[in-house]
């Protein structure tokens, strides 16, 4: 299972986009909860019915492209600092990596159609989202 | 920045593939916790040098890629109980949705080579493997 094959890369439908005050990827916080602005989810009238159920309290795990990363960066200095030696990117948590997929745990401040408001979204102003995970009681990857 | 257009659909890259004892999604466990045998993370050699530094005992998030789900699917059924309403899909941690991608906290129990050993992986064998992210101390998304 392990043979590398063109058939085998998987291509992401973006659903929506982050609308955010954050422009600059090297002035955004490197986790949500440093800092972040409020921002907006701005997602796509085909995914609808997929957002059906959501509501404004909830907390969820959203996951975005990040678009202006290095996808052929394979070992970074953690959190940017050159002082510290390069680390393998599985290590860390650099957008710098072959899939830049950011994790962000966010609250949904409030919902109006496809616009829902959330905090502590550290990603950057047009970033697209691929995918809403609702956080689960219990559950260990959330 | 809510246009739809080709250009903005990203290509994923696959870093390597699961190897586990669970052959059927209709068989494998809802969540990871929920009694998943030890499984195998299998990576390219390509990505050897981005494994660095992850080591034994570590707990990582594992990215996949459910490649057998359905992508057409919009709402859904909680855990597949047609007794309950069908609900959006991004209510629920359904693999049936958009973009497939599975989140797995797992634990590292060993490592060989680019072979990993972990436990808690609820993904069925030959399941492509797209990122592998640290659980960072009180970071709210893992």
């Amino acid at each position: 299972m392990v043979a590398r094959n063109d058939d085998d890369e998987p291509t992401l439908t973006v659903i929506g986009h982050v609308e955010s005050p954050l422009a600059d990827p090297k002035l955004a916080p490197k986790q949500g909860s440093e800092g972040s602005p409020e921002a907006w989810l701005v997602f796509l009238p085909f995914f609808r019915d997929a957002l059906r159920d959501l509501e404004e309290g909830d907390d969820v795990i959203v996951l975005t492209w990040l678009d202006r990363a290095d996808r052929s960066a394979l070992r970074v200095h953690p959190r940017d600092d050159l002082s510290r030696p390069p680390v393998g990117v599985f290590r860390t948590r650099s957008a710098d990596r072959p899939n830049p997929i950011g994790l962000h745990r966010v609250r949904i401040l409030s919902i109006d159609g496809l616009r829902f408001r959330v905090r502590d979204l550290e990603a950057v102003d047009g970033t697209p989202i691929i995918d809403v995970k609702p956080v689960i009681a219990g559950a260990r990857d959330s």
